[in-house]
């Protein structure tokens, strides 16, 4: 079994790749919520969606989010009545949000719905949430107010820096039903190249994730989202180094040194190979860019080979 | 001034005729919000909804509900997920619950949303719901359940026996502001042809309108939504019959007695006028039916005439 922390985009097109070369029912994904927002009354997981559609076939690969042949009624309309647009929500997305939130008025959980929508869209993947209570991201922004992470990411196009995260609800949150065994059972952990502050950060800050985590070490392989200092998309280089980290593969073992024993880099980071392992983490250098699904698969038979091979192998440049 | 009380599409119908004859910032319509429902956590107010869209020229005359050129996007996803569809929801539609229910989640009251929608929709006429507090109607069937009234009327296209009804918060609920004002200054007070039991009941139900209007009995003109023994359209004849009252326009005339000063009869009822005014209700036989909205026009004039000329007239055959 291979178990997977994911957040949105990055990790679902891994996790894309993954399932060509491992069969989908032995890979449970653990995915971040702390990206969930309520808007319109709706109850949207904006991670477990990008991961559910990705491994359905059914994103849009070109817009980078949503749905393949999305329509636009409902917020053509809404825009007419003067409602909230900016976050634009697709008809046939939005049908999963009313899913959701119905069964979660309901008395489901979110687990439990998360596998309803799963089943609906074959997908096979298990999909499990971090956590069934809410853990909200929360950004403080310099000179600015502490939004939510989608005013962050969405509203203001994260052009903003942020001064700090919180993880609002996590304290208190438990890790949904299974997350802790699929972390110690798994033959690999793998942290997909997601943010590591706003995507697998809420990951962490639930109680037993990291712990759990620590203890697989050896097993746990990520990838790196920072390629030569830079993200490939998001703002995961500029809220590491806002945040005090340094905005490369060496910050990102830094920052994950204490629960991953092995780092990829992208070839282009092959000189900091040897910073990176300064930091305690095994480091393999590899291409990381997934421009095809076949390049995610070839990435994601690495990781297999990184973690699977973590008590004999060194290093790999 | 002429306030109209107001149910679904029989309201709808006789509202757009109304102000062909006067001006459509002379009307208010307090507008039953008993069958108001959550589904998908979204607030959906059917009533309010029907008359605004009709009054904004925007409804779906044919169908008989909802808009005109409505898509179904959001609904085909819904089902391809095995969500609840049986309450059908068109996008351009939704799009008006997903506003009512951010606005209700921001803290405006269910007047104010009311306000805004008509304003974005261009409608004139001041329409307000008969309370900013939740009065939620219920119906318990023969040999059966108690159910919500949409699932009563959508869910078993009320095809079932009632044994009771009642208003669920009708007995804490407040007027909404300027109901008891628009009923008290009103030169008429018009009872639309709509459903005594379920859409003009729950606005007696809430405290003060029942007595408001009896203090101004003299100048309320109802329009019986049975002729001859049947309703047009819906179950008004049936739930009258099974909740005891004789389904006739005569019934009707007892079950107004209270707070209706004249009663307007379809021709078809010419007959049974002597025995609404035994009831103590002045009858007045007209054409009532809404082929068109010219007919509506007329009927509305009738009304008026009937109101204003409420003090001198007698019973007009």
């Amino acid at each position: 079994m291979i178990t997977a922390l994911a957040g949105g985009v990055g990790a679902a097109r891994l996790l894309r790749g993954l399932v060509r070369v491992v069969a989908p029912t032995e890979v449970t994904a653990v995915v971040n919520t702390g990206d969930d927002t309520e808007l319109h009354g709706l109850h949207i997981s904006p991670d477990l969606d990008t991961v559910t559609y990705t491994l359905a076939g059914l994103n849009d690969d070109e817009r980078g989010w949503g749905l393949a042949g999305e329509t636009w009624e409902v917020m053509d309309s809404l825009e007419r009545l003067g409602g909230q647009t900016w976050f634009r929500l697709g008809d046939h997305d939005l049908a999963t949000h009313l899913f959701r939130t119905q069964r979660l008025a309901d008395g489901a959980t979110l687990s439990q719905v998360t596998a309803e929508i799963s089943r609906a869209l074959g997908v096979s993947v298990r999909l499990v949430p971090m956590s069934d209570d809410p853990v909200r991201t929360h950004l403080k922004l310099v000179d600015g107010p502490e939004v939510s992470f989608q005013e962050y990411f969405v509203g203001r196009r994260h052009a903003v820096a942020v001064e700090s995260v919180r993880f609002a609800g996590a304290g208190t949150a438990v890790p949904a039903p299974g997350v802790l065994d699929a972390v110690a059972d798994a033959e690999v952990v793998i942290v997909c190249p997601s943010n590591p502050i706003v995507s697998i950060g809420p990951l962490l800050a639930v109680p037993g994730i990291a712990d759990g985590l620590t203890t697989r070490r050896r097993d746990v392989v990520a990838v790196s989202p920072i390629i030569a200092g830079a993200a490939l998309k998001g703002p995961a280089d500029r809220l590491l180094a806002e945040l005090g980290h340094e905005p490369t593969v060496v910050g990102v073992a830094r920052v994950y040194a204490d629960f991953v024993g092995t780092l990829l880099v992208d070839e282009a980071d092959a000189a900091s190979a040897d910073a990176v392992e300064a930091c305690g983490v095994r480091c393999v250098v590899a291409p990381t860019i997934m421009h095809t699904p076949e390049h995610a698969a070839a990435l994601a038979s690495l990781l297999l080979d990184a973690g699977r091979a973590s008590g004999t192998l060194r290093s790999v440049r």
